[in-house]
């Protein structure tokens, strides 16, 4: 058996599950394996953990004649993909801000995976896209946008291979800035940033349940953002009906409101940024068409004359992008 | 006399005149000339008349013992920097979209100056960022973003040294995305690009007029911008009455409201590009504290937590920007 060199590691560290794969060099997943984020247990617990996991997969991989030589990080919160720590996190992982990510696993990792000699770590939205820019909806082009809608709204510009991190690593953020959409009456909504006004506010998922309540929509017809897609489906279907009248009609509207945002958010970017494609992902990006149409719809309304024709494209990766995308940075 | 080599011509074409000045590999514009745009002639003639102006500059450096090796453009319009064409421009400059640009100042210059081996071009926004990067207000930055608020809304990131053009050279079109401020009760107000709703809508120096006019301002006691901060300087200092008070309290509305929507939009787009330093350039950014300080509020009250402290800067070169980023495009 002959030893595979230049296989790597690539590792997306959520809020709530931390997936890793062996990543041979043409982007193949060849071996994956995906714990639970301790995101309660503090910074240093989760970095044995994530050795561990990465250790794991190392031993697997070596099994059937693969040495890997790396390993890749996308990780939650603002990285500073130099120094390779945590600037900041949201509580969703409590004590991950200021985690010194990449030296705390390197350390660990020179015990039990002495193969691994580089280790590199950037936020999760920015490997997610350039796992999407380097073999999904983008493979191909010199430049992408990539905008998730979901749990919030985050996404990365990449540029000749390279996503743009920002020079306090904060780049990305294309959540936080304002939506016309996101004012009642004249009232910006909060937004989780401690803004108010932003895209995040009406276009991410549970913006868009808090939508489907304004608009007399109850949680007895939807108890979440899922339940409210459930309820329009059976609505524009026309099926035998779901839920009332009144959340039926709420539920339509808030999908088309963040849709809209969503949408008119995206056009805006592409104006300003011109990449040569643009994907759009995250859990609202694959509800189906109805929140896809008015979406698209909204967004080529944005757009100048000469970007008319831009490519908008549904992220094709899935759980894998981020990493794909983290197994590029430590790809030769 | 030594012959001085490695200087290069920058030239500015806008849409009224066209700026051009020998400039010596340091950045210092040596020796510096402005002619009318001919903006109803075509583009051949404005590619005649602009051939004429730089060997006329050639001619002059080499009296001085300088020989000007390339030229580099900075040009109204959407301009593709890889053919060196217009691809589009507005009527500000008729029979400009189209032109061979690069081709058919080569081919002039070949006969008048063939000292001159390298011709590019690029935007002339691009081109004003790249100069305020270079040695302006964001001299020594690793990436800057620069946005003018002047009769348009336009703009420029600029990383490690290059602005981002986009795949369709149209990137830099910060003034067409959505502001919550470019609605009047619930109406988008019409965008020049043909859209509405945008920040160029509400946030340019004609926008600003019409924002004066729309809140009970009338033509009696300003006829336009200019005349506008006339007056609420006069409100403001509480100098002897100058126009109605109607007046005066429209003017100062008319310039909170521009000025808000400009800060708010340049703060969106620092979430999402993260740059070292930010510069605000165009007449409204010269217009005084009436307009910058509601500006850098709105700015910063956008501002995600870790961009507190960015910095935002007035723009220092002033007509000499784009002349000396056009230059950077041929120096070595």
């Amino acid at each position: 058996m002959t030893t595979s060199m230049n296989h790597v590691i690539g590792v997306d560290l959520g809020g709530t599950k931390t997936a890793a794969g062996v990543v041979a060099p043409s982007g193949e997943v060849l071996m994956s394996e995906t714990i639970p984020t301790m995101n309660r247990a503090g910074g240093e617990a989760i970095l044995d953990a994530t050795a561990a996991l990465i250790t794991g997969l190392v031993e697997r991989a070596a099994d059937a004649g693969i040495s890997v030589s790396g390993v890749g990080i996308g990780s939650a919160g603002v990285i500073d993909a130099v120094v390779g720590s945590v600037v900041s996190a949201t509580d969703a992982i409590h004590g991950w801000a200021g985690t010194a990510l990449v030296a705390g696993l390197s350390s660990r990792l020179s015990l039990t995976a002495p193969s691994v000699r580089t280790v590199r770590a950037v936020n999760d939205v920015h490997a997610h896209a350039l796992g999407e820019a380097w073999l999904g909806a983008a493979a191909g082009s010199s430049s992408s946008l990539m905008v998730a809608f979901g749990t919030g709204v985050g996404g990365s510009f990449v540029l000749g291979g390279t996503p743009v991190l920002g020079h306090r690593f904060v780049g990305g953020h294309v959540g936080h800035f304002a939506s016309p959409f996101a004012y009642t009456d004249g009232v910006a909504l909060p937004c989780v940033c401690g803004g108010s006004g932003h895209v995040e506010a009406i276009a991410s998922g549970p913006a868009l349940y808090e939508a489907f309540l304004r608009f007399g929509g109850s949680a007895v017809d939807a108890v979440d953002t899922r339940g409210v897609f459930a309820l329009a489906s059976a609505a524009h279907d026309a099926a035998p009906a779901a839920g009332s009248a009144d959340g039926r009609a709420a539920a339509l509207c808030a999908i088309d409101v963040g849709a809209a945002a969503a949408g008119q958010a995206v056009g805006g970017l592409i104006n300003i940024l011109d990449p040569e494609t643009v994907v759009i992902s995250g859990g609202l990006a694959d509800a189906g068409e109805l929140w896809w149409k008015p979406m698209e719809f909204a967004l080529r309304q944005e757009l100048l004359a000469p970007l008319a024709s831009v490519p908008v494209v549904r992220a094709r990766l899935g759980n894998t992008a981020a990493i794909v995308g983290a197994a590029k940075l430590v790809l030769k």
